[in-house]
């Protein structure tokens, strides 16, 4: 993950998040989930700088999308109790893989949140395509 | 539990996990729960470094397979409530007994995770395993 | 403070850290603390994504330059037991004030971090000057 | 980082902590300060698995020595409040660099404790000697 790219896949979600009038927080994070860059709509709520950030991490940490552990942790989930604070295990982060396949790696993670789950996680895929085109 | 013995385990572990093809963090603590050793296999994700300690940490606090404890921490269950960021009741801790019934003594803990529930607990035992025929 | 100026503010830290040749994290956050837009350059160490928005948040908290509450933390000084985990008194975090005197308020403030501390310090000032012309 | 050259720098530090009589333990963490491996003498106590990694993680985090950061943590050192939970900043974690001077990256790092401080600061450049020399 770089700085340039980082920022490049903030305008993509917040670009994407303006076209639904969501108002969300974007983080980048790298392969060790740690902050790379992260940006805040004008308007968006003060939860966003405490998820997105956990939302990359989380999906990261565990190498899949937040959306696809939502339902791992409900109760009856094999993944139950996983959630907290530790872990943020609501859609809107998601992995970014360099390869696929065993020889894959994770490379880094966006986090959004702000919107509805679902738009969170469209803001997300979009920064994320940006990522895969790159 | 001692080191040579620890490192064993965490080669064990790694055996099964290989078979499996699932890529995973092994750690073995001690009576108290303290770490002994510990060690993630390459390309395995970020959070095993938290989890694997995690799991066999709570398998010695509560003396029962972290997989054990996974249905009593479900709404409704006795112990619900207990699963959060100090205790990990997901399956892939295991506690590891020295004698067996009212005499027998948890002298530590094996705990996996990166794979998917279902590989983490296999590893686990087959760490197990080796400690119950050494 | 708005996203925009606080994307100007982090550029014009990066720029002033490129001069002196330091690495920096840059935070720039809103009057309650909460991140508003952060940048890590490429090559900064991972203490920043903690630390630029830790110093950010302690700036504003306590409505002064984190570099003059460090002498104020010390052993002897009067908010010794201050600094720690929750507030960093290290410099390099400074407010954002608008208006003067006793009808001023703190809208916000810079962190920056992973320089020396008098490399971060006129990063911070570099981003703050940014705000005094805006 | 990877797996096997972590367990050979775990076993070159405990040869050094042997050849002094210390029981140490050590850890041995990624570019990101997540734990690649750890390994506790038998007899070391229980605070090497708390501080041989927060050591690690503190050498990758500052891409310093933490023998380095010892003397500017101390009462009137411009780093006065960072050493906490966050950051261990006694002697013991080194840094493995990839490359020197402005191209060089922090790639991991080494964290040994249980000995005096002078013991783990010996173990843990045992340890990076064999890094600088794979």
């Amino acid at each position: 993950m770089n700085r340039e790219l980082a920022l490049r896949m903030c305008e993509a979600a917040i670009k994407e998040a303006a076209r639904t009038g969501a108002l969300v927080s974007v983080a980048v994070v790298d392969a060790g989930g740690h902050l790379t860059a992260f940006q805040r709509m004008d308007g968006a709520g003060i939860a966003g700088p405490v998820l997105a950030p956990a939302k990359a991490h989380t999906a990261v940490a565990h190498r899949v999308a937040t959306a696809d552990l939502a339902p791992m942790v409900q109760p009856g989930g094999e993944l139950y109790g996983l959630a907290g604070d530790r872990f943020v295990c609501v859609g809107g982060g998601v992995p970014l893989w360099d390869g696929e396949g065993a020889g894959g790696r994770v490379i880094g993670g966006v986090g959004v949140s702000g919107g509805t789950v679902s738009q969170d996680v469209a803001c997300a895929e979009a920064a994320a395509a940006l990522w895969e085109t790159s």
